[in-house]
């Protein structure tokens, strides 16, 4: 099957277009008449460097590659609207595998509302995806970015964090087996096919973009909001950078993820650094007047997410976390922990 | 260096945005308002698939990556708005090769007015590029798709044909030194340095989206019009096939780039194979009202490019390429010709 027919099985596979797509997939440009203003970012997943085929099928792959993505729209508060796919297929990845990447895409795409809008698909060393997504909203002054934290807002964390970093310590766990003594318990750890298990491996291998949250956030009034997807520390970095101000992060407060302390644990290492190094949550991170803030937990948990302030904004520049007794911690320092 | 260093050095090197880009790279999506109608259109570019590191430089690959998503929005007759960039980065490229791959693509960025305004940097095995542009018109049915062309529209091409087949021939004779005796004469002309080899070569390293001849002829009435990445005969059954029409080129009107001739001869191949399948020459095919015609060669001659009549729309289905002597030829057949 040549390029142009599986292209043109793609498209039949393709759900209906969102109402400001006039022209969709097939020719040399997608056309789209956006009524406002557009927020674009561009995510590349490749094989070895972002995933590992060995731990995921083609449709977690196109899953995870477009919730990355999307989870960058849902940091500005936008909504979400098309998608553009460049897929560089290995040779050991056959039709069959394509078609199911692209459905493990399409079916995030319809969940979210996504038009997956235009593509390229050529030949490549290994499975490489690079997404390109564009949401919308009335004005650019909706959208919010990470440069608005002012000293006196609150900052607050959607949902859990380290799940993600103790999936994949899980995953490679399991990958490890054999690989000393030492790491016994571990590896009993993650060989065990417990529920709590589960749950880690997916929240690494299938990550959901928090849309509808961006969205009520930057309507309640968020100042600054980042993805999670290096991990809180840094990226509490670049919120600060941007915005010019201090983050008081507090560790106690940090909402973990069920089963973190115990997988950190049976590896040995720290579940603060899980929570704040591992990145991949892919939660948000928001700054917002302080006056907001009850408003916003309570808008959040009538859709089922919970929102918890981490810490503060204040005067100065860069993050310090405060850990239990008094002592303070910069978010790369977590060799100081072990 | 890391990534987030080196990302602050990309963007220290980036001309100024455009007046639509309201927030360009460095958060976590660009934010643009686009006054109208936008054309979007991704394009990949892998070592080893689509180019060459041992044929082309950095600066030149980064040049081409760009030029080819431009030539998209080209043939929609876009405005060049702005370009996302994903770069993988392989082991054996340094910074300064980075830099240089950069420094190429804002180069012609500037050149065409394309604001580079986001991107993501990640390693890979080997280079690895993927190009979304975003074009603008006032209006959605300002763009010209491949859809519109009608019985009775003369068919055109910009500029010349072959040129870039020629000179991935003669790269590619020049690689293949010493293969064999009926080869003798392919290597000799391939190794001489000529102006014309270097022209040939040029029109496969550096090809130039015709931006220009594509807002003309958009505004001239073009009814469809693509680029010529795949060859005239794939290209041309696109829009046949989209349009609902025929397409009949006349193979003794095809505009052929000084040198394919004696290339074509001296590699046993057909001029008018490398003319009409070897594709990359990323000119314009338009399908235009026959009393437009004067016109739009007149305009685009007065800004340099020649436009040449190359046959006609048709009612019915397909392409037929007619040979002197009144044979025809579908446009996959030169298997035919050897």
């Amino acid at each position: 099957m040549g390029e142009f027919e599986f292209l043109a099985r793609v498209r039949d596979r393709l759900p209906p277009p969102g109402s400001q797509v006039e022209l969709g997939s097939g020719d040399d440009a997608a056309i789209v008449v956006p009524e406002g203003a557009t927020a674009t970012s561009v995510d590349a997943l490749i094989d070895g460097v972002h995933f590992r085929r060995e731990w995921s099928g083609p449709r977690q792959i196109g899953r995870k590659a477009l919730a990355v993505a999307l989870s960058d729209l849902a940091a500005m508060g936008a909504e979400p609207g098309e998608a553009y796919v460049v897929l560089g297929v290995p040779p050991d990845l056959d039709e069959a595998g394509c078609l199911e990447l692209l459905d493990g895409m399409t079916a995030l795409a319809a969940d979210t509302g996504t038009t997956l809008a235009g593509g390229d698909v050529t030949r490549a060393p290994v499975l490489t995806l690079a997404l390109t997504v564009v949401g919308h909203a009335a004005e650019a002054t909706d959208f919010v970015t990470r440069a608005g934290a002012r000293p006196g807002d609150a900052l607050v964390v959607s949902g859990e964090l380290g799940g993600a970093a103790a999936g994949l310590a899980l995953l490679e766990g399991a990958a490890a087996e054999g690989s000393g003594r030492d790491r016994s318990l571990f590896v009993a750890l993650s060989q065990t096919n417990s529920e709590r298990n589960a749950a880690l491996v997916a929240r690494q291998l299938e990550p959901s973009p928090r849309l509808g949250e961006g969205r009520a956030l930057a309507s309640l009034g968020a100042t600054a909001m980042i993805d999670l997807s290096d991990g809180l520390g840094g990226d509490a970095g670049h919120v600060a950078k941007a915005s010019g101000v201090r983050l008081l992060i507090d560790a106690d407060a940090l909402p973990l993820t069920a089963g973190v302390a115990e997988v950190a644990d049976a590896a040995r290492r720290d579940p603060l650094e899980l929570a704040t190094s591992g990145g991949e949550d892919y939660e948000l991170l928001a700054a917002l007047p302080a006056e907001r803030l009850a408003d916003a937990v309570t808008h959040l948990e009538a859709n089922g997410t919970k929102l918890t302030r981490i810490g503060e904004v204040l005067a100065g520049e860069g993050v310090e976390i405060r850990l239990p007794g008094g002592r303070t911690l910069s978010p790369r320092g977590f060799d100081q922990l072990s």
